[in-house]
């Protein structure tokens, strides 16, 4: 079966494109991103990568703005992630420019998403190795949360995870989602979160697109209150809780 | 064999395009759609892939329209689609502008079929992994239902199916098939559908084009009327059947 | 050997293109079509593809009409065909349009003919994998038909078959052939096919080109009534045959 | 040794350009041309290709005019030639309208041979698998007679052969070729074929180009008489052979 | 595995881009470049490659200055940096021409990033062998110093170090790194360098980019001078760490 | 060591271009071409290609006019001969018309080298499978005889042969070479190709480029009286040099 | 380890580029080079390929003048060399049309092996196989030698050597060398030369560029006159030391 995946413009005879599925696999080990719809704000939140003592840790975010209204969290290669980011840039300025308006998330995700589908069809390139999670509000108003892959594909999500630890991580957003507002939605996402990554600023990134305001990157102590009044509230929570024995 | 197999632009000894036949194994592997053409309405039904819990589910159709009148389901990679979708769209319209009138069923199926057959005879692109079934209304108001594969062959058919198990849901087919109209249309395409794919409105979707009014997309509450009444009908059928012994 | 056929650009020692071999397999698998030239009439006699039952049959026509007074009939794959009608059609009515005349059968034979020797000569592409059969009145009047294969090779003959069988249908013709007129060169063509097809108008499907009036396609009724007058006759001439002991 | 010739653009440790061998190789396997030079008229006749009982027959002809005075056989691929015979044409017209002349038979040989030598040099194409025999009058009146084949490279002769037997063929004029002039010239060239071809007008083509009259292609009966008259002269002077015994 | 690295375009199936961390390996191959960020100060120094006995120092330094402001040290291929380095001075000068004002060292590294991002993304071309330690003052007068990958990565750090020993280096630097001033911060980027260089001008080479006054690379002699008082500092420091017995 | 010798643009771990090599191989199997300097006449003699009995000699030339004032002889591919004195012809007429004057002999070699050395850098081209002699007179009336090979390589003589048998000849050469002019020259042409070749017109063709009056073929007779010449000389001659006993 | 050294770009996981590496050796077995930096003139000494008795010596130059001040040897493919010279001709005019001065050796050396480095990143093309000594005196009049390779890499040198033995030769400048002016430099750069080659004007040419007067190569009987010189010095050195025994 090897013999069918060294090139990307070749299915192999049971119909897979193995490129596309071995850039998956890069998104699969990179970071973890989170994202959730509330009400009146869509809340993104990143594992920090292990930052270096003395690195800078800003200039390593991997959550980044499209537009006033719309913003971009991605697992997988960080410099992949920059060319889509840039085109995703242009193209929602030339949209303000030629039709007077914002672009609405689906049309940045429909966007994103067929950037990366040419890049499985034609020779000579070799498909991103990231998946994003596109959030933003609708002109109506309506919070959108949608998630593109290598492949092209694209689909809209309550709340949803990729990168490292993602399949762990959705199935803990199956069973707690529900849909909140303000601060509740951070909290879900960071509870998310912190099920698979340490809690604490250090290693957690936050930002959150409100209906009112646009986005905004949670400082640091933000983070870390949130993550305390989640420990507060799990302390508490804790009795109602019987030990598992054994 | 497998030597004839990676490159698109090769036959093999025996005369076999083999990346065509590969893609056409991943539309094997895409879900269900099923059509139905009905005197006054032509229908369109789709196995809705497991959706995730989170997820939002429009945002996955496998149905697609073209123009008012004309409207695609496909099997196979949903980003391939969306390209395909896209051009399509546009050939659409440029033919309203050009002519000053509506392009038939058959042009913009010999127009996706076309570019489908591009893709397997030049070198540097791969086929298109996806099947089309097409359908609206002639300009005369004949209903039309198409089928297009990767090679880019296409045909017409009073009922046909595409994608996983679409050999069961045909013989179905053949040997249920009967013109009828409107409400019983879709009957038929929703009793097709639940041969094989378990029936409610979570698991199905159903578009159908009409003579007058064009596309419309089934509520969520008629598909799922249209399966009780289907179990209904069944039920009552049933004393008629024996139980099969042993 | 089996090192020279991946590459069409590539002779083998033996001074072999194995990708034209390898594409006129596929004809050969492509279903029969047979071409009768008569003195006021050319018939081209197609086997029907095994047509689903729900499939709606003139759609998978494998006869294709290429100006009022040029017909062609191929064996191989459909959509590549459909590739070489088009640019025969737009190549006629460019000849209309710069000569002011009908293209001749033999020019459009050619150009067919040319454009598959391209296929065969430059890299990126691969042959087209199909024959022809190309029929039609000269301007003087006269009948012609022709066959092209994916070499890109064409000649002239008064009666012949491609694809699946076409050697035992035509060895059958090159026994049975006499110029005839009118219905007896349907009835011949029709003869021809029954050597391998079963008769009916639901396997077989025929088109003629008058001398006076252009192509016509013969309606399943015509086509299932001369099948009928065929085995009257055979059964008729029967007598004579006393039949083959052990 | 076979890893060197996969790919025209390559030398083999010895030297050699495979590709172009293999060509050559396509040309031996090709039927027969024999070219005559004669002082008032040039012969050309060619081995007529096995045709099939209903094959008309002048349509596989093997000989092509290039203008009024210059004429052209081959041995090789048909479809390959065309593609040659084309250009040759275009090029003839174009060097009149330019030149207003005649273009020399010696500069259709070298355009034809450069286009043969274009196509072993450059990627991407594989080169042409016919030789040609070329003839016609120099602007002086003096016959010519020249011979390109795959690599490019072309000589004049006095007589020459190409294709399947042409060694025996050749070695045959080498003994019998005297410089003669009208229906000599013809007699001469289809008794080198009839070397290795059953003689008579359904195996062999013959055309003349005449100083005056330029070119002329031998009706059947002319050449059955001819062959007839060959073989008188045959059995007129087989008495002097003694028969050999055992 | 071996098998997924010889074509930049293609994955390896967990995910791996081979080449981009083949090319990492020629970095680390390459000599060791250092860089400490100080409050008004910015040093780079460098380990100069093994000068022979007649070279000219001077024309093989790794430390390039692409504006007044702006300084890049690099690691691996000289030849491949003078490339980048080229056209980050073109897009400093027309960064300055088009907006009239000095490029941010951000957008110089961004810059630098995305033009290695693309050598790893296309077919044809091999990526960048080196990565960059990019340095300079902020237009807010705040030091920056950045540093760029083969995969076209990028971050922002206090210290950093690239090359041949980094790692060493960086660990050295996580221990001793304080925010200090002018001939602290170089003295803090000698000690690290000489941790794994032997210390002397004929070794190293610094450069500073100051606050005010812009890029200065130091004189042999400040160097040694340095150098010297690194090692009395250490030789008095020598008594507070007792010899490690054995 | 095999692996390094398939593609030209690729040198073998000794640094070798196999490709080259392989194409001097296909010179060295060439028909032998001699070149000699006189003072007042270059003379360059050619071994004739085995001509067929019935080959009209002169198309087979190995010496070709280039202008008015230099003369080429070439060994190996004759069609990839001609493609190098078209172009020669060419840049000898443009020079012509751009500067009003005659282009040197040094020019023209350094275009023809140079136009081989093209061949043997960039990819999807094989390198030209000849080596040249290149003679003419000088603006300031100097005789010269360059070389050229298909590296590009060039480099001036006073005597030299290229092709089969080169290296026996140009030992001849070395011992035998004196300055002459006119006659002389000829004949120690001559006498350097009867060492390897059978001496006549038939087998030999010659050349000579004077000082006053240009290039000059010069006819059989000629060629013949100057055999003849040589071999009375030798004769005369023989009496000195006493038989060599056993 | 071999698989990665057959396409140049491609990095071996060791982070190699060996078409680089193997470049170098073409150049490593060139005849040798040698550069040597006076006060008022730098001198190029390069070892005569072993010239063929009647070759015309001064064709096969390793020197080249670029501009007026400015002069280059090579070691490695002389065809390649002169691609490199005739560029650098080119830009050096260039140079002084565009900016009305004439171009510094160290403008030019970076133009070439900016060039080099080009040849090494993409693909279709090989890396050159020659290094180069540049010299020339700046634009204040300081005497200047650099060296190139093929990786595109260059360097300042006060004396160096490539190609054959350059390491020898490399190692006795570095014990020799010593600024000197005039006609000391020249006896430095021969005695180097004679370490490794024969003395003489038949093996060794030498070109000067002076302060005053630019560029001047060496009549032979120069050549000797310092071969003679350097033989008497070494002669009357020699009694210094003892003969060397056994």
């Amino acid at each position: 079966m090897a013999r069918y995946d060294r090139a990307i413009t070749v299915f192999s005879p049971d119909g897979h494109l193995f490129q596309v599925e071995y850039a998956l696999e890069a998104v699969r080990k990179g970071s973890l991103a989170v994202g959730v719809r509330g009400t009146d704000a869509i809340v993104l939140g990143v594992e920090k990568k292990a930052v270096a003592k003395l690195q800078v840790a800003q200039t390593v975010r991997k959550i980044a703005q499209i537009d006033d209204h719309i913003c971009l969290a991605f697992a997988g290669l960080t410099a992949d992630a920059r060319v889509l980011i840039n085109k995703s840039r242009v193209e929602a300025q030339s949209h303000r420019l030629t039709l007077d308006e914002r672009a609405s998330v689906e049309h940045m995700t429909r966007y994103i998403a067929g950037v990366q589908q040419k890049y499985t069809q034609s020779g000579g390139v070799r498909p991103f190795g990231i998946s994003t999670l596109i959030v933003g509000f609708d002109p109506l108003g309506r919070p959108a949360l949608y998630q593109t892959d290598p492949s092209g594909s694209y689909s809209a999500w309550k709340a949803n995870a990729i990168g490292r630890n993602s399949k762990t991580v959705r199935e803990f957003l199956e069973k707690n989602y529900a849909e909140t507002s303000g601060r509740e939605t951070m909290k879900l996402a960071l509870k998310a979160l912190v099920e698979v990554v340490e809690g604490s600023s250090k290693n957690i990134e936050v930002a959150v697109v409100e209906k009112e305001g646009g986005l905004r990157f949670l400082a640091d102590d933000e983070v870390d209150a949130l993550v305390k009044e989640l420990e507060e509230e799990k302390a508490a929570a804790a009795p109602q809780r019987p030990a598992q024995p054994q």
